[in-house]
């Protein structure tokens, strides 16, 4: 319930702004003055200039990207600005936090993943190599998360970007010391350029944004939002099959639970002529709020109980895992339902030559290993982009376009 | 009673010399051999030479360094050396370790303010900020201290210095391994060229430093000492106020077990008609033991019960925080005293204009969040101080003045 | 039993190529496709190129290593190739892999104590400090062993290169996520340059290898190897004595269960006239498997109960510690064991000026610490050592000879 009222909730602050247009996010919340730091100092956020009576406010002392926070421009409905300033680096958003999917439009998404391939071909100790050079990032994990925190690390070293790592956040506001998560990011900006944050709470990310005059991403909330993990699904679809618009898709597996099958139907959704396979068992079936959403947007789809049949039309079975926790005690029901739809070599055997599949990992025996070795696996490539998507975002929210 | 007596122990090793002096600290211990090393080879500490004779001995490899290296001069009554060499950068102090706030004497202070300043000023990419680069810090943390930790790293690599990170370091002396303190010191200091030591015993990071032939700063020892803490706390009410000579500061709080007011009640009695007021809860007054030491220093002092009138003449009010497991059982005590002293809007109200309010962190609600906004809410920036402090104090341990 | 097992398999993947030669090791398992990856990627492992047909096939696109790539040759019974193109910097082994001690003969031996002498000679912020710029090693670390862990990333740094940390591997292997160590190695792979990785599980740093297309070093797995600790016992013999060719060497302690002293031996046996002495109380004396191979090896050993007159004999005295937990219940069976060859002022007396006492550390109290002072206490330059046997490796593995 919380994933889903979190997917549609609309208010979210001061991500975004739009150059050259007077549109805005319904119910954007004009958080005015944060999205202000942000943007003069959201590079330059090393170093607080000590005023007295703006004692958050970023000085730009870092005149390399002052070009940037000169030309920023913010409209909103409540503060709608006419005349804007050409920006330098052509008609781009600006990107000042990563908090949820729907941040993300079509012209977003594909700003992102030209940037994503730009990224994929930056070469060891070359000049691109070095973006970076000079920005911390400060990884804020609430609970481990080993592959998301290795994968924005090496995003950041490999832009010639350094890290400070905690896997230990939750020690902040443990009992004993009892601080809130607001308290933390106040101390932690202080030390850093930009925070990479997974909590265990749903909400948690939009709540450090609000408060971090430096620029903030969402690692997972909780049952909330990843919104990078969708990212880099589109982006890997886009670089597997070639195009968005018209693909067909088979989501697999536990469509209830997985917050990732999710936020990409959403995201699925921002696309033409697309077609949604929901193949799970019924206890773990897509709930309405999506299907309804989708069926607005004008989306086809449809459930199907015949993952061979599905999987010879699609262009991308994405399988999941069944999750034993979401359980209980029905073990039965588990067991069940995990054995129910496996991709294997009988699987591929029917499906088209171009099509994929992907996983999110970890992967249990969902997918068979002899699946591996096909060149249509295309799940290991898949976490790899992940490299390149995160790549894209820091860059983005650190030095811009 | 042991924060109390490690808080006046004067005996401590080799941490300071004095250039062109002939004082000595009482009891100075004269680690000859270990100061030497850590003379020659203070910022050298990367390659051992391999000397059967003086198997620890240091080379003096990195050119760069010499300089220091070949100037530096020991005083001391049982090292007595007369016509120094006159010291390359001007009349300063040569810092070794950092172990405890009694290192630290109004001249030391002050030159460590100033390069803290310089520090303040560093921008991204330039030159300034790759002074350490090259440089190795090891923080061997044997419990987990995530601001602290982040702060150093922080600090290292905004000075283009490496990161070497463990809060694991307990393993070292876990049951199984059961190593000595002094052998993990001489194993780690062979890969790195500092190390910060947060360890839960009090003395520890005097143990250290007597081993280590590179430069030992204590991040906290048990109820010992935390020597960073106190610096930045001097130096923010300096940066805040203008001056520390005929300054008033409210004590607030747990006086009895911080050992940060104890450290800050000891280094503002460095300074000249300074004023303290003590409020706190009767179960956690301060101790005769600082009381006495102030007295003895002639700085006048002064316990109060009512908040709101110390709060209207000081220049500062320090507030803390009470420690339920201070209490043990006695709930209704922590309770009672937790909600005494309470630093809210009304408080504030009271407050001249030029006054902070500051807090080491974490806060729980001794002070309100409504009281953060108020530019006189020094607290977030006293935590962005600590990490100037330490940018300056890695730059003085291993480059010099 | 499982150390002895791996410490005489003799199956072992694609880790050794040779030059100018066609031998090849017994029963060396051509995983000829791997091997080539690691060939032609081994220093190129950032960025995948995405094909469909080679999926996991990196491009040459990082020009500075093509040299190696190309001109590197594979011989095995399985393939024999010959007129092999002559390798550029001269008739040298190319590593890919270091998973056990029985990959290195002699020669590799002598070739990589060269780099490693080269590696102590390396100044700070000197060209040969960045020799691995750009190069991001991941540590993956399924228990925590920060000894080794520190030694590895001091390496890494010191020789410019970056490292992605985690101690906490165990996460992606746990019952909630169940992920086999080939899915984590085919995700790592994609976000770093070369894996560190510690295991519990003996064949774990061998299974790695076989699915890694970037260069493994084993950190340590289980019970069964942790071949740069033997590399670097060797390495200090060798430059403490200055020979290894005709020394006699005192094995004293835990001989039953030590993989550190198994491994020694079995490197030892690959130099002339070496002498070997074994002691150790009875309950934990030397298995009959590596005396029989010494024997076979014509290596000279005796067991024997008087370290004193041993140690008179020996240019090394190899101390190693009794683990408690080897013993279960019989905790009287350890007293008397710990007891039994204590290495103390009375042993250094009758040892040789030349000769030194060697310890892999932890050391609890069977070196006591009055020996440390001595010149032949050579057991902190042995951990220093390490360092540079690491460097060497990371060297030799990521940029070739």
């Amino acid at each position: 319930m919380a994933a889903s009222s979190s997917l549609f909730s609309t208010s979210f602050q001061g991500v975004i702004s739009f150059q050259n247009t007077n549109l805005c996010y319904k119910e954007f919340n004009c958080k005015y003055s944060n999205f202000i730091r942000k943007q003069s100092g959201h590079s330059n956020s090393k170093y607080l200039t000590h005023s007295r009576l703006f004692p958050n406010e970023r000085s730009s002392e870092f005149g390399q990207n002052e070009k940037f926070s000169q030309k920023n421009v913010f409209l909103c409905r409540a503060l709608k600005i006419e005349n804007l300033p050409s920006f330098s680096v052509g008609n781009k958003f600006q990107l000042t936090d990563v908090i949820e999917a729907q941040q993300f439009d079509r012209d977003l998404l594909s700003a992102i993943f030209e940037v994503a391939r730009d990224m994929e071909k930056i070469e060891k100790n070359s000049p691109g190599s070095q973006i970076l050079k000079g920005y911390l990032m400060a990884t804020l994990f609430y609970e481990p998360s080993t592959r998301t925190r290795l994968s924005f690390e090496s995003a950041m070293r490999r832009l010639g970007g350094e890290v400070l790592t905690t896997e230990n956040a939750r020690e902040f506001s443990s009992a004993a010391k009892g601080e809130t998560l607001e308290d933390t990011i106040r101390t932690v900006e202080g030390y850093s350029d930009i925070i990479v944050m997974r909590h265990f709470e749903s909400g948690a990310a939009k709540r450090a944004a609000a408060t971090a005059g430096i620029p903030v991403i969402n690692a997972g909330d909780g049952p909330g939002q990843h919104p990078t993990q969708a990212l880099l699904d589109v982006y890997t679809i886009e670089r597997e099959i070639g195009k968005l618009d018209g693909i067909k898709v088979a989501l697999v597996g536990d469509l209830a639970n997985g917050r990732t099958v999710r936020s990409l139907a959403y995201l699925l959704a921002r696309y033409k002529d697309v077609k949604i396979y929901f193949v799970s068992p019924d206890v773990v079936k897509m709930k309405d709020d999506i299907k309804d959403y989708l069926t607005s947007r004008k989306i086809e789809w449809e459930e199907s109980a015949d993952l061979m049949e599905v999987a010879s039309k699609c262009d991308v079975v994405y399988q999941t895992r069944i999750q034993r926790e979401r359980f209980g005690e029905r073990i039965d029901l588990y067991e069940e339902a995990r054995g129910k739809y496996i991709v294997d070599s009988r699987v591929l055997e029917v499906m088209q030559k171009h099509a994929v599949v992907m996983h999110p990992l970890p992967r249990l025996d969902e997918i068979t290993v002899d699946v591996d070795g096909d060149p249509r696996a295309a799940y290991f490539r898949q976490a790899k982009n992940g490299l390149y998507i995160r790549m894209a975002l820091l860059k983005l929210l650190l030095v811009g376009w």
